[in-house]
């Protein structure tokens, strides 16, 4: 089982069967990180590198323990501790990466973009950890995994993203990767957070896709809801009066989460703004599956890191 | 050789047989740093995790070798690059990292209870690498080990802990295990600096525990002094006129040690402050156990990381 | 293969045959990282620390992954996270890492002589990573193997070393190994960034070293140029009128390289500062070798840390 592609950019150039693939190749990791041995030596002296240029605990841990459960080599390059801090270009950054036999660099930037730049001029292989307000594919497919598992399918299901979609990478990802796999998919937010339906990046998915400013219309009868942070260092008091303001419009509580189906999957990439984007108890609540996506993601990130090793040693 | 509990969060919690078994699987983890590969595979494919929200090199080292020395998979998580930036609660962070399956959570905190809290609502094994002026409970051990391991025994002897009792939590570390096996303990500092007899957390080890604010009385006659690092950046000109009166009354010199027995261990948690609570000529001499301290502190670790480990894969 | 030596602390204190030994040991490493599997057990069960008070994506990074592929456990320690914000001193430091039972200590400081005076003091193996405007021997060492690599010997090249040469460790330890190994050096720069032909540390190469402030004279019939680093964020204002001024004059364009041998190599220690001191065309270009310095840095640094553990365990 292998990619075609050198790279993993974006869920939107990924084909439904590729993605297929790599859920199905992330069953079996799954079950490694299950093991009381949690190692296998598919990647044993290769060498990968986490390039971030945000901070992130658990994406990078995430990989990290990917990769180290694949027993590769694994390094950590912060944008704090870089060479960035004496100027240097990203890409001579990459360049000398790769220089020293990197198999992987996972870049995380925020940038949309970089990484993709980076996958242009560099032969090894280059996985997108989050750009900007472009893509964050590993999280999409960690999403799609969750949903797989818990309900059997994607396709057909009504899946609801709510909350700043606009400038959501989390958003973007998941609305390429849902529509891919066949489910249709309901945006809210407020008006501010929303993208354009006709001419930006939705054109693609019409058919599939629908808006909506009113949470509880939003919600009625979805099998899935997927929460999005509020990015509260980013946003507030630019695209909506105020926190409280927001948390009363968009704020999923067990009242609200009541209008969807009674099986419905509650979903959060995390960090979660407890009392804000969601309420506590809903986030601890039976529907949630938050902290399964956490452990899908080591195994989605084994299986991508895998599959772009071309198979690994096996 | 195994441990009943899930967690080390304190020494007040252990029984005399508890600590004696870690001071015994001690050994012969000690004996691995001493080879020429210093590597078993106790622990291969277990996830163990560093969470600190207060920096530290010794302490962190100590358990990322200990850790890898038994040839477990390691993962580094501090403060600064953690998701505190973005005001996750150390709950759901400590959730999240579980969620990736790992095995044992190594946690420092500036708030007591922090450990403690973590662990009553996970499942993994959880340590306390420090939390605040409550524990230290490895500190405690590496240094009864120390004390084991130079005078064959702990029972009986008369052991001084010396400087900033009150907010020390490697003072209350060892004066609980201390207490436990046997010894006598005087407790000596400014009366600024002293927990009250009565009342507090004394209460429980009268009979075996006396204070002093005279140093050169509590000297006489001691087997072991067990100097508290001064905690210049938190203290200073709040519990006492000066550094300069701090050091007259309360540092240990060549003179004021020679008040001990002949054969008396001079201990020092570190980092030192030189010239401060302890001279030089103090700290590098014959009776200095310090750099031993530390060697003692990985095996420590390694033992502990191995019987939580309900005795590894072996 | 061994070195007599310890540590590995400067190129000046290396005798020729010392330096073959090295460049002959990278050989043989340098094909490893060119395997599918890069991982060879020689250092397994060793403890190699990384303990970095300047920040360096590069160096350390190296060594890292030299680390790895040798099957070291390796512990990065660097000056923010470490004990140095708690005032401790660097000797105490470093032999608190030592009695965790490291076997190397690579080290990088502000301060010239760092590295030396904590090799004198420790038992176990420290090899300077760069110490203030002393030496960079690694850095001198990949240097010398690239060029030997590219021109079949040293002995009887002409190398312009251009730059800061005063303040440039990297010009200090190329400038020795270059002159041990037979070749002739030109050091050019503004006269406030060369040091004194005479009574400084040139007095000992005399006859193989001229000093030009001319780049344009200096560069004819050169066979290598090595270019060095503006340190921008140092040097400017003080050293000469702007940065403008500086690149006017010794920034390597296309043109200026012409004056070169056809076949000259191209160097540069990085991270470079692109239409700084080095044309992008012409550290893109195909005489440029300033990536496969990077790949050969990942030999250099196997080779001595293999050599320094004394050929390893094989």
């Amino acid at each position: 089982m292998t990619l075609k592609q050198k790279d993993l950019l974006s869920i939107q150039e990924l084909a439904a069967s590729e993605i297929a693939t790599i859920l199905e190749a992330a069953d079996s990791f799954k079950e490694v990180s299950g093991r009381d041995i949690k190692k296998v030596p598919a990647l044993r002296g290769k060498t990968i590198v986490n390039l971030f240029y945000e901070p992130s605990t658990r994406t990078r841990t995430s990989f990290e323990l990917a990769a180290k459960r694949l027993s590769a080599d694994v390094v950590n390059i912060s944008s704090t501790s870089s060479s960035a801090t004496k100027g240097e270009s990203l890409l001579d950054t990459a360049r000398n990466i790769e220089a020293m036999k990197s198999d992987i660099l996972i870049v995380r930037h925020p940038m949309a973009g970089a990484p993709a730049l980076l996958a242009k001029r560099l032969s090894s292989s280059v996985i997108n950890a989050g750009d900007g307000a472009h893509e964050h594919p590993t999280q999409a497919l960690l999403d799609l995994y969750t949903i797989k598992e818990k309900k059997g399918r994607i396709d057909g299901l009504t899946v609801v993203i709510a909350g700043d979609i606009l400038h959501s990478r989390v958003a973007r990802s998941n609305l390429f990767g849902l529509v891919a796999m066949g489910a249709r998919v309901r945006l809210v937010g407020p008006g501010t957070m929303l993208p354009p339906m006709m001419g930006g990046w939705l054109a693609a998915t019409a058919g599939q896709v629908e808006l909506f400013t009113d949470f509880d219309r939003a919600l009625e009868g979805a099998d899935v809801i997927m929460m999005l942070r509020l990015q509260l260092e980013r946003q507030a008091g630019s695209f909506f009066p105020s926190v409280k303001e927001y948390a009363r419009l968009y704020s999923l509580t067990a009242r609200r989460a009541a209008r969807a189906k009674p099986d419905v999957l509650i979903m959060h990439p995390g960090p979660i703004n407890r009392g804000v984007e969601i309420a506590p108890e809903v986030a601890d609540g039976l529907s949630s599956v938050i902290l399964e996506q956490v452990t899908n993601g080591v195994a989605i990130r084994m299986a991508v890191l895998y599959l772009l090793s071309g198979g690994g040693n096996a």
